[in-house]
């Protein structure tokens, strides 16, 4: 199987979860003022920007990995598999998050949840990029040791940042809240993006067919 | 990043977010006779119908755009992202709106919060194109200034249209929806679209590397 | 817009769609024994099954369509999108019907409403082609006159066999919905479907590009 | 129809099923602790799992099978339909064998329906290889007879294993979900999916139009 395949595949599962997210606000009850209502779910809302932001950092990155990994071997794909599991998972947890923030209870047992779900993807996408990048095994030529080292040293502020959040949030969940959020500004910075994502070599030749003459990036 | 990947992505999240509509419809309880109880729906299906219809105009303009913008970076992919974002929330206003007419309870609040959404994403709109066409940044060699800034000034009635029909909506919420829906069958006017979309320079060289000789617009 | 993109939105919304088929069916509440509550779910799974064949025969269908279609104007994007809109909505007139049949009421108006969505859907399918055909303006080259008229009158077929079964389903509902598996079976019957999509002219340069000279119909 | 088309919708089907798998998991009432809640959930979470692979590897198996397959008729595409029908149902006996072995009840039942899907969906992939490589009607002609052969041999362990599974899970059904998790574990063994998938006759010449050099597998 080519990484064509595996991209569309794992696109497909990123914006389905991406967009199964707003099924996690529940229509209010319309008992106490509609107004009221809607601004009390200010927790769904958030809990609802902060994984999609998650879900779209997680993409971006995925497609950085696959401007760089250009071969697919079985371990590759139940790795790639494994990843997009936790994606899929990831609107249960926001559910849970957001009713506990609604609700006001059980919000460091929530908060805690949803961190170590998003610490167990980030450990998988560092466990793919380590498998892909050992010996250079599925890595496309252009990519020199050191820029491979450079961005397996990237991966891991992912993880670490939010395994370091899901202790804090054990006390202070809302505190939690706030750096899952500043982590994937900060992830989504497009300096940041533009470094990782569009100044890497360009190792996708199967969308560089036709030259077109354009200057597509 | 080139913009395949961009728009192949953004087109999962329209086509599911179009289709999730239909969850906002409840199946009725059968306590009061079904043909009553489907009639009674009414605001449902209107709601469905205006938020099909606006999704589907984001999805053609979405398109139109990137006739256009031949180039993406991580400014650009921020924005696109924070656009899918109200796109995917769509979902949750339209069975507000649906279950506020139907009850016949808080109807201004719920058609302000719906029209509050669209403007908000006809907002997003606009700073997305007004980023790519800065200094034509991110826009293909035939697109003349002037027609750079004739579309500016198209995708600027959007988001006043919808404002308006949010502010109306405070008081008359039923003239807010049909606005919201004249708004949309004038955007998908054929003939509207055929300038827009169809007329434009063809910007999209990696869709017409073989030469085919058949015609295709 | 060329037809590519039109086509893989609405595959999009056709697999949604048809996946989502699947939340109609309620997980039953574990009282009377679940071995009874399955089986007493058939009426549930019957319109799982039959509405699965709509809209894969539908899809199939669209295909046998945009064979031939290789110009899309804002027209034809229009109609596709209120046939889209059908195509969508098919989950809640499934679910309402299957919970008609599994508590044994108002099946009469439930078959009818369900029978009228599948019919309004023919209709558009058939407005569409008429659209696209009329004058050819639509068309591709290799059709022939004899070979389009040919295809409108058997396009002609749904919405009659649709209509006369929602007729009947207001009399004898589970009569009905026989007629709508078997007009399905019918148009999913192999022999019809080669004929009608894959012996039709290869209307669809772009994905021959390559002359792979594998013999790939 | 060319497989290309049946394989995309396929995949979009594939996607989307295995990211409503997550819409079987119940969020807790949060009236006895959060944390007992969450954990009390683990045979969801195990459900979830086990769907999840299971819809991966038929989803792999569907792509090492086109990559032999090179030609689609009628028969074929409603075989295809199929099979997707029983995909696109797993979220439900997903779902019921979570609330069963949740609530404690019902677990043999649960369990023999569960399983039966699988054993349903197992035959119908054979079902459609043994159409597709009768008298080598549609397949490629890099593969040998014996290849072929071999592969047929292989597709029979999955429905025979389902239904070992399911016939011991009538009397214990927490052994039967743990054969379903190892017979899938097997299945995406990497070294099997190597010999499997990636060590196939490359006979998917519409990917490999660009000869670019990379040594993309």
């Amino acid at each position: 199987m080519d990484t064509d395949r595996l991209e569309t595949f794992s696109d497909g599962v990123f914006a389905i979860a991406i967009t199964l997210l707003v099924l996690g606000i529940e229509v209010p009850p319309f008992s106490s003022g509609l107004g009221t209502e809607l601004m009390g779910l200010w927790p769904s809302y958030l809990a609802y920007v902060v994984s999609f932001l998650v879900i779209g950092a997680i993409w971006i990155n995925h497609h950085a990995m696959f401007g760089h990994v250009v071969r697919a071997d079985g371990t590759l794909l139940l790795l790639n598999l494994l990843q997009l599991m936790v994606v899929a998972f990831l609107p249960f947890p926001t559910a849970v998050l957001a009713r506990a923030a609604t609700e006001g209870i059980d919000q460091p047992v929530a908060t805690a949840f949803y961190g170590a779900t998003l610490f167990v993807l980030g450990v998988f996408v560092n466990v793919m990029w380590a498998y892909a990048a050992r010996g250079r095994r599925l890595l496309g030529a252009q990519l020199t040791p050191d820029a491979a080292s450079e961005i397996g040293r990237r991966f891991l502020i992912g993880p670490s940042g939010y395994g370091v959040a899901t202790v804090i949030g054990l006390v202070v969940p809302s505190a939690a809240l706030l750096l899952f959020l500043l982590l994937n500004v900060f992830y989504l910075c497009p300096r940041r993006q533009d470094k990782a994502t569009l100044g890497g070599p360009a190792d996708e030749p199967a969308n560089e067919a036709s030259g077109d003459g354009t200057g597509r990036a």
